[in-house]
């Protein structure tokens, strides 16, 4: 069973090293690890090419795996990197089982709290709102409802955690504590 | 043609009104608009269970649609919102004609650029990164590659438009340029 190792590890500045070690974690679980950044990107004209010759690479190792693991720890800002937001909405579409992990344990309400640094009103049908008049999202969830639900309906798990800030994108014990369920779903 | 209109108006305080806009465009153009809260969310007992009737509902929607229209504007930071991401890797898996645009004209390298207040450097393999060492995409794109290259590879088009920011979500001008090109394409 092919799995494809989804996130933001593509971007640490030791990403080979850290991919390195995820795919390492995801064969000792019994499972096959395809890890963007797997094939070699062929020599392009421009900036662009290059970035479409990559995300065609990604689709393609994407279309050739059963399930997704996706590090969904916030990115830059509030939510998870929309480049891990795409490639899970893509393997949910496909019915493959998906499963995440977040190495922060504050929920998006939370953060997005956090974001507006309090400053949240309920508007007249009782909707918390900030000060950009934007519509908070109160579902206890991780992230974004589509991600969560995204998970929920293709029978997975979001794993969460609180890690030390200085190893957010290189902790994997979430990541193998989704390892850990679905190899006892699949491979038992 | 049944159109999906993904975006983050959904969270606008007169989310009704915009959503209504572009449902009368899309309409306006021969396509059949297809928007998230088109159908009644059920009753349920907790927030989660809540979420996840929503992000079920859109999953049907989006199941009953042969094309999406994405609004990437960026959302609470430097990227598109991460709920339309997902569901614009969900239809691009599902090989639906794919469209996009964003009301800013800034590129996503810029943001992250502004993001970073410009404290940019090279590594040794002449990779920008940014303080907190994670690479910057550098490949003229309007957001993270897998967004730019999931348009390209269902044939469409990202259009970007630089807005008042006040009219920031509920300009239509990018939408509608969207829906001219999807019309040449599909119904002429």
């Amino acid at each position: 069973m092919k799995v494809y190792l989804a996130g933001p590890e593509v971007f640490l500045p030791n990403a080979r090293e850290v991919l390195d070690q995820k795919i390492e974690l995801t064969r000792r679980y019994g499972f096959v690890p395809v890890s963007p950044g797997d094939l070699e990107v062929p020599a392009t004209d421009t900036k662009r090419a290059k970035g479409l010759a990559i995300s065609s690479i990604n689709q393609r190792l994407m279309m050739s795996t059963d399930m997704i693991i996706a590090n969904l720890t916030p990115f830059r800002g509030v939510a998870a990197d929309v480049g891990t937001a795409f490639e899970l909405g893509f393997m949910c579409a496909r019915g493959c089982p998906a499963y995440a992990f977040s190495n922060t344990a504050s929920n998006h309400f939370d953060r997005v709290a956090h974001h507006y640094e309090g400053r949240i009103q309920a508007d007249g049908d009782n909707r918390l709102r900030g000060p950009d008049g934007l519509a908070m999202e109160d579902f206890d969830m991780v992230d974004n409802l589509m991600l969560d639900g995204g998970v929920d309906a293709q029978g997975g798990a979001i794993v969460t955690r609180e890690v030390d800030p200085e190893r957010l994108y290189v902790d994997h014990q979430a990541f193998e504590e989704c390892l850990r369920i679905a190899a006892a779903r699949f491979l038992r």
